[in-house]
């Protein structure tokens, strides 16, 4: 399975005293299953469309793999109780993930969730390399302007985040998900595959600024995160720690700096 | 540590040729560990304000607690690692919690994150019993229209999400976390610490509907929720199962309900 990313549903219009039956789209949500060399590893809820890139940005961006040489095969399989992609990974990589599971046990997509204690929570962040090209930023207006007409799920449903890699002030690949950080390893996945120069470009992004966005551009070496909507203070701390700047409140001409 | 929700960042306005140094206000994102008779059961990001309520809500909208009877103290302590938030809890409670948990291995907050395979996705729901009234769904636009004053924190930061108790169609309480989850959990922590009727009033949210807010919901018995943004498939799915009201893209005088 791998759908538009969206299904219909029939719903009620209410204004004022009128009541429509209708039909219209939902972005759907769905648990995925990630399973590598046998081992399922985390459950993501997320919209099932372009699944393969997102497990594969997924497994860049959590640092599963260090790089795609590392995913020898990547299968897509529908069970009863949901998706799974079954992955077989290096035994290198695969080493390295079953030490990870053993100091920190559960952490999965979002950086945070799952782990039990603060004593889990390592929050060391890679340091990013990437310089920043400062004509980047005055490209940040005309790709926000961009990201409306590519947003197909959320032109039909409303309600999915987008994330864009733009290169040369223009969007080259924009991929949407129900979650912010699922839309990030969708675009990460397919950077990745398509072998693009991370020096050469930056990310948007129609969401807030989460930490778990910095945390895994950061982890991928992109030097720019720009978003449309507010950061929270520790986006801003660890976009400071690992050296990423970090654009807010994308809007018209204008945006905030905060790193 | 309970904090007013924000803080005070340096940060450079860009807009076309100019650029000025303000300061601005960001919305606060803490680790804050959630332990249940000295074990740590989930460490959630959250907005460090109104903490105690907070953990409260969670531990009833995620079923640790069938009410708060069942909590016997409640200490706040901040740590070098974050905030831990120390309960102690009936024996009841604390074998099921501990059961639980050898059932399904990490799962936190948003009721997925944190589980490793598709087996482990229990979505059994309660099933709410509170009669949906009529007269609620014509008070939706007035208690949407009440939302924005009382965002404390999205007004000085623009960047929180907000969830509030409606009865009378007034907003008779209002609680903000840059994750809705935790709004929501915050809200449902007051409503049960002031014994409110939940047959009496609904939730209204300023996000999109998405499923943890159902979950939540039907564990607290509300019988409807009614938010600003989309729901997705699964919500919407949840919604249908568990006898849960569902109104989305609540604008002016408009909504859709789904269920």
């Amino acid at each position: 399975m791998n759908s538009q990313g969206y299904e219909s549903v029939d719903i009620q219009r209410l204004n004022q005293n009128t009541t429509v039956e209708q039909s219209d789209f939902v972005v759907q949500e769905y648990p995925i299953a990630l399973v590598y060399n046998g081992i399922s590893h985390a459950v993501m809820m997320a919209t099932p469309a372009d699944i393969a890139v997102f497990a594969k940005g997924f497994s860049l961006s959590e640092g599963i793999l260090s790089n795609l040489k590392e995913l020898y095969s990547l299968e897509i399989q529908e069970t009863e109780l949901g998706i799974q992609v079954e992955m077989t990974i290096s035994a290198r990589a695969f080493m390295a993930l079953k030490q990870h599971r053993r100091m920190m046990i559960g952490r999965t997509g979002c950086g945070v969730c799952g782990i039990e204690s603060l004593q889990q929570l390592h929050l060391d962040l890679p340091q990013i390399t990437t310089q920043l090209s400062e004509i980047w930023l005055t490209q940040i207006p005309k790709a926000i302007s961009q990201l409306n007409i590519r947003q197909k799920i959320t032109q039909v449903t409303g309600g999915a985040h987008a994330a864009a890699w733009v290169e040369g002030g223009e969007i080259i690949a924009l991929f949407e998900d129900v979650g912010r950080h699922n839309a990030l390893d969708k675009l990460l996945g397919f950077i990745s595959e398509n072998q693009y120069d991370v020096s050469l470009g930056f990310v948007v992004m129609t969401s807030r600024a989460s930490y778990e966005l910095i945390r895994k551009c950061a982890q991928l070496n992109i030097g720019l995160l720009a978003c449309i909507s507010a950061p929270t203070s520790m986006a801003i701390n660890m976009a400071k720690q690992s050296g990423l700047t970090l654009a807010s409140f994308c809007r018209g001409d204008g945006f905030v700096l905060y790193t």
